[in-house]
């Protein structure tokens, strides 16, 4: 790894066992690690404005570099002032390199394949062309021609703008064999290469690059990864790819990955953002965060709270909240929570009021950076064992934690 | 008309030609008028919190009785405390009393027939039975029978306790014949009479009732309707009904009704809120409006902007705005004025993103508080015919009032 405090600096504070806590400084902002990101897929955190995100306590968002590709276009933003004066977020952003979803447009469903699920996407299609120059694919809303490469890739990241570029990379799916995901792997290294080779030449000064490790669940091809990206000129990692069928297979993972990991560079688990995998993640040294969870089940009704036998989740559609006076979660203190009911969350939920979803999303918003807060005074208080333990018994995420 | 400030009390402060400006009290708030009252139909001015609106500046909103009768039924919102408590709005509001709705099931579209629009809509329905006693039809949603009239109107406004309370009336649409509009106006005054007779013995002590005058086109009617309703004990009045086909037929009619009604009385101008309407409305004092077209435009990715060449419309979808960096009108102290560009507005517009619609909607709702706080100011100057030739020459609803 290179470390070059122009783009992009990283001090760890504290440590509890293997979690660390600390402050990645960009260009833009400073980041209190470990963090959450939300999505701003297309150049929005939908629902809410930039100014709340904010408001929230966040200090980065992640764009998507494959949808802001095709719709507006790098070039437009570029025009625009980038990524930052675009959509009007002061702090930090990072990119992902599109990679997901092209591969997604290839294997058919990349967000399930990744988890073990099988069944294509409508969207997955045969016009999906991979080579080691690239991915050639359709724009299937016009049927135009489109390319991307880590060259494409970065260079639309770089016109964006963000703070931290991701390299481009193939998203091994599950339902590959071990002998696909070892070409796919090794492809991946050197795409990385011409990624860092593009970006050292033309990318922009002040912009990070982030590696990401591959491997699938193969250990030694995790091993590998883990090594090779380490080696590499980046500014942080990010552990992408399928983590397997379930929890076990994914912390088993990490176990491997992790270790292998430059001490010093920021750490990003791509696309993980269940409640416990986020404290699993935490406790194993893991410094980034993103998923669509919040944002998504959001807009579905559905807010996180201190559950854990309902995953963390209220279906507020339910018929037993149509008449509960009570907040979502007792002691939030965002604005649905604050003044409004479970009843009328419920009642907004059910006629599909885009002001329920503008609520639940700022609650589930407030609710993991609650969470992650905790987490990093946890660690800086040497309790965070103790922490994760009270929110998987059922703990709301804020007050102070427990004693371990 | 009765006059109880222990349910509402209107204080007229200054006056410039017919129109004037003051402050009606309720038991939530007070109004400053001319005002404009935002519409949350179903419990929601949808996309923006309760908080927000309150932060625009408005001091109340509408609520459907038709709406809010099936969905989620009067019962359910008095456990939960009433309209207010439900939505969590502190300040005012206005119910209407149904009758609009219901008479668009019957007549297929009262929106397009108050207007002089022929069409019916697929709405329409011939299982809607009109008779002296009231309406019965079927709930859309479920096919279930319903029954509304004068009665069970004021009993479910009375059960959301809105501050004031509209009597139910049968909305007279355009395309029927004299005859027909004479007895339905005669009828309206006999459910006027009902309503007051219910709700003083079963409506809440502390709310208001507004009688509405209907006479459709037909001055004598207007005349007759107006002094019919004034002479009931009411404690304010709304005009209702078709109010012609075009801008000059409406102000005509009110030109008929408003010297007919009681000098201290709120005058509401029902479902009116275009910005040349609105100043016309003013000036022949009006005090009171209610319109969807704001917050409906906005979910649409339409603007409001000083541009009357093109009816005061942005459409943020147009190409034109793409590379557009400027706010959508300078000066405009929203939040999407404050932070966003037209481009940014655009790019959400054309996205369909909730946070599009937000946004607008917080412009929208702003411009039109902007147009009548402008307004008042100028009744009190005594400018209102320059501040009204200002804003229909182009000029933004801020700054000082010119010189008349």
């Amino acid at each position: 790894m290179r470390q070059d405090p122009a783009r992009l600096s990283f001090e760890i504070a504290a440590r509890d066992g293997d979690a660390r806590t600390g402050l990645i400084t960009t260009p833009h902002s400073e980041i209190p690690t470990p963090a959450f990101i939300p999505l701003a897929t297309t150049g929005s955190v939908r629902g809410i404005s930039a100014a709340e995100v904010a408001g929230v306590g966040y200090e980065m968002v992640l764009g998507n570099t494959f949808h802001l590709f095709l719709n507006p276009g790098p070039e437009r933003i570029a025009e625009l002032g980038g990524l930052h004066e675009f959509m009007a977020w002061d702090r930090s952003i990072i990119t992902d390199s599109g990679g997901f979803q092209v591969f997604s447009l290839a294997h058919g469903g990349v967000a399930d394949e990744i988890k073990g699920r099988r069944g294509k996407m409508p969207g997955g299609s045969a016009r999906v062309e991979i080579s080691e120059e690239g991915v050639a694919f359709q724009d299937l809303r016009n049927g135009s021609a489109r390319f991307l490469s880590p060259e494409v890739s970065m260079q639309v990241q770089g016109a964006l703008g963000s703070d931290i570029a991701l390299a481009f990379d193939e998203c091994t799916p599950f339902h590959v064999d071990r002998d696909y995901t070892a070409r796919s792997t090794e492809r991946t290294h050197r795409w990385l290469e011409r990624c860092l080779a593009w970006h050292e030449e033309h990318g922009p000064e002040r912009q990070a690059v982030f590696g990401i490790v591959q491997g699938g669940v193969e250990d030694d091809l995790r091993r590998e990864s883990a090594e090779r990206v380490s080696a590499a000129a980046i500014d942080g990692i990010a552990i992408g790819g399928t983590l397997g069928k379930g929890k076990e297979q994914m912390y088993g993972v990490l176990d491997v990955t992790v270790p292998r990991l430059p001490v010093t560079a920021p750490r990003h688990l791509l696309g993980i953002g269940e409640i416990e995998d986020l404290l699993a993640g935490v406790a194993r040294g893991i410094d980034l965060f993103d998923c669509a969870m919040p944002t998504r089940l959001a807009r579905h009704g559905v807010a996180l709270a201190p559950e854990p036998e309902s995953r963390f989740r209220l279906d507020l559609a339910k018929a037993r909240f149509a008449t509960d006076r009570a907040p979502l979660v007792e002691g939030c203190p965002c604005e649905a929570c604050r003044r409004h009911t479970r009843a009328y969350l419920h009642y907004l939920s059910r006629n599909k009021d885009l002001t329920g979803a503008r609520l639940v999303t700022l609650h589930n918003l407030t609710y993991i950076e609650r969470l992650m807060a905790g987490a990093r005074d946890a660690i800086v208080a040497g309790t965070l064992a103790g922490y994760s333990a009270a929110i998987l018994g059922g703990r709301a995420p804020w007050g102070a934690p427990q004693a371990p």
